[in-house]
């Protein structure tokens, strides 16, 4: 049940007056429930009470907190179709897509979860004393990890549970003993407030410091910084826009006590395709793209935004049949109101730069809906305008068409930091793809050969993040077991008896 | 040789009309040789140069590197006997200290070359793909590490060669492919000219790109800014001051692609003491700590320059014999006039606050020699008064006398960021330490039980880092292998042909 209070630990709270509803975007009605912003104290109080329950909370075992994570999941599993229902009222998005995104959100926990039970997942490190080594002995020094503390996640808006508030940021920091503070996101409140329940109760019953987790409401910005600029808060995961995670990085950096800021921001996500896979597979690659793009409204971070080839007949009929193709896919519904405002205008901006043709026939949509678009330019025009470098979120692609293939190399050379770079060539020229391939790693964090970029697997081997601006720190990923990282530091012990060592060091 | 000049990759260039000496600090006199500050235009050669040396750079083998490193080891060995005259002349350390520096700066760059000789320093991960997985197929994911570009690196003022143009911030990076610039630090420049000289040598013996290394002379912060400013250059490495580091930490993070900065900055290396110790070493530990405050003229970053412990007799003891044991250690030099003046400003406004009481009497030495200091402060005091929570920098330490083990416990929670924390105890009140091993290692980098903070191992188990401000990120270590960590990032290769994968993952 909604209540449209904050949790601050396992305490239900609303001391605020600013209430706000969410919004049904299929309706672009608000929904019938309304949160309080949590206000100044309640947000000092959920920061004071969560660095108390890091004292104990950092001495749990990793199997005891595997059991929570578990719980987690069974909890969020116990919601059942009240939670697809106010998903699906508060993002636009259907049914199968929710029941998706939430069974990648248990598989997240549970897969945090295995990791725990396991012993080798600790990256230790041990060297023995050498007494009599010359000319002084050697200690004994043992290498393990232990929690920053507090970590604040903002949760995206476009994975209302995936990437929210039991998303990958909240599980990896709690599998590594970090209480966590979510600042909810305004446009999926009520599904952040049930999902917040059901770790609430797992906390419980699994026996976890009062802390461990709080979740608290937030309409504007306030909630947030005060949280990134309070002393107790030690580590902040983010997921969404540039301009919302430079804000937060900044406010982090500025402390007196800078904190690591893990943002996973934009990308327009590159996708370079051969002449000779436009000869070979040009209509199927133009199908499987429209797709692609559009999957998901277009509303993922690892959308393909750009398209570059090289000119040719074969690239002209490329666009076009991935103009028509995408225009015969049912337009959906955007999130919010506000992200389909966003989407709009940015796409007009492109749209609107000299040199830009619009491919697509402008479709009659739904309030609210996206209709879905692609549209070239020439290489040449695409190097002059950083205009159009920038992300449009949502369904809508650009295609360069540029001269040759080194001006294709400049471009890629010229581009800011992706989530993704894919390629689609032929086996047949992959003994000419060493410099492309190059090239374009030097400016992503995942490069996909003869595929799209959407998709993101939860794996040991994923790397969700990139060089700046598609996040904040390229050496660290936001999905797979490796995004613990982000949230751990090396503690070594010299010549430590046995009795105070940690466990995995023993 | 020293010419004064700059190394633009293999190239001497001295266009610049700043001119500066080297102090000798013994005699308190310029050394007889002049270095030119690097130009505006110099930089920027320097870091396009660095940038087009990194398209071949990052495609060497490990191989290769670990060769190049080694050529390194040996050309700095062939300097002989002028790079220790050198060092001396321009650091006022003894000739021992020179050598055994030298010996552990060819130590860490056969480290780093042995590392990259062996296969399993990668931290690889590959998941195959599974093609009929429901509901959609999984692909081939593999994930390595790649290098982020250019490094500039500040070398620190204390260790001429360990810290500095080729010591472990260097290595680490070219270990992992990524070209260095040093910027020189301006009180050894004659030393880092010479082991940049065999840095130049190493690279073009073993066929490294012009560009791989470039050695920057700088008087002022201007040289040290622009490199930081330049968006040629990908990440920082500094060894210093907390104020000088974070100022360049704040330079970066302010760029419009902010770069990761790893600064090692400043500590006061607490070292707790229990009353059994006290009662049945003290004289000991008396002995062995006038010994570690005075090591390298107090100008290690881990000296202790904190000594807690519960009112008694025995404390008095204690903090009697040390005063008096550091009065008979001979003084001696510290690295400079300026660190000299820096070392009289901060002590004496350290002796100078209310209820500090000096314990030493006052030495009478020679220019720029340090007069060792013990003082002693009640708990209350201390705690109330942050004055007394910064570093002074030299052999000086302040015992703190707390009114009992909860005064003591609130001190260590407010402590800020330490590189180490010490505890000494007997071994029979082992049990009675839990609480205060899990308080104290929030706050440090590394923990040592009955030793000494100074001395830093370099193997793979040691930490040397730790919690703002003891470092800029506390995830990453300055010394052991773990420190290429700080260059590298991950990228991901989805459904990659095996021609086009990294050796490391086919």
């Amino acid at each position: 049940m909604i209540t449209g209070k904050n949790y601050i630990g396992n305490k239900l709270s609303a001391q605020g007056s600013i209430k706000y509803s969410t919004i049904n975007p299929v309706l672009n009605l608000e929904n019938n429930w309304k949160s309080t912003e949590a206000t100044a104290e309640e947000i000092a109080e959920a920061t004071a009470l969560s660095s108390r329950a890091f004292k104990d909370f950092r001495k749990t075992t990793p199997d005891q907190r595997a059991t929570f994570l578990e719980a987690i999941a069974d909890e969020i599993e116990r919601l059942g179709s009240e939670l697809i229902e106010i998903y699906c009222l508060e993002s636009g998005l259907p049914q199968g897509r929710a029941e998706g995104e939430r069974g990648r959100t248990l598989f997240q926990l549970r897969s945090f979860a295995e990791m725990l039970r396991k012993d080798d997942w600790q990256e230790t490190a041990i060297d023995f004393a050498i007494p009599d080594r010359q000319p002084i002995p050697k200690s004994d020094i043992r290498k393990t990890y232990i929690p920053l503390g507090t970590v604040v996640v903002f949760g995206s808006s476009n994975f209302p549970l995936a990437y929210s508030t039991a998303g990958g940021d909240t599980a990896s920091a709690l599998a590594m003993g970090c209480p966590v503070i979510v600042k909810s996101h305004p446009m999926h409140a009520g599904t952040g407030e049930l999902v917040a329940s059901a770790i609430v109760k797992a906390a419980e019953m699994t026996n976890m410091p009062n802390g461990v987790f709080s979740n608290l409401n937030s309409k504007g910005i306030e909630v947030g910084v005060q949280l990134v600029k309070d002393s107790k808060v030690k580590a902040v995961g983010f997921t969404g826009s540039i301009k919302g995670g430079r804000a937060l990085y900044d406010i982090a950096n500025q402390r007196p006590e800078p904190i690591p800021v893990f943002a996973e921001m934009g990308s327009i996500n590159p996708v370079i395709i051969t002449q000779k896979a436009l000869e070979e597979k040009g209509s199927q690659w133009a199908k499987t793209y429209a797709d692609s793009i559009t999957l998901g409204t277009g509303q993922f971070c690892t959308n393909p935004g750009l398209i570059l080839g090289v000119q040719s007949p074969e690239l002209d009929a490329f666009t076009s049949e991935l103009a028509s193709n995408i225009v015969d896919i049912d337009s959906m519904c955007m999130l919010h109101p506000s992200i389909k405002g966003a989407y709009d205008l940015n796409k007009s901006n492109v749209l609107n730069q000299a040199g830009v043709e619009t491919l697509t026939t402008p479709l009659n949509v739904e309030v609210n809906y996206a209709d879905q678009t692609v549209a070239k330019v020439d290489g040449k025009v695409f190097l002059a305008n950083p205009a159009l470098h920038q992300e449009v979120f949502g369904p809508f692609s650009v295609v360069v068409q540029c001269e040759n293939k080194s001006e294709m190399m400049e471009i890629i050379e010229g581009l800011e930091g992706q989530l993704t770079g894919t390629i689609i060539a032929e086996e047949s020229e992959i003994n000419d793809l060493t410099d492309l391939v190059d090239e374009l790693q030097q400016r992503v964090g995942r490069i996909i050969f003869n595929g799209v970029p959407t998709g993101v697997e939860v794996c040991n081997s994923m790397n969700h993040g990139g060089p700046y601006p598609a996040s904040s720190d390229s050496r660290f990923t936001a999905v797979g077991l490796d995004s613990v990282k982000r949230w751990i530091r090396p503690i070594s012990y010299q010549n430590f008896p046995s009795e105070l060592l940690p466990k995995e060091l023993k």
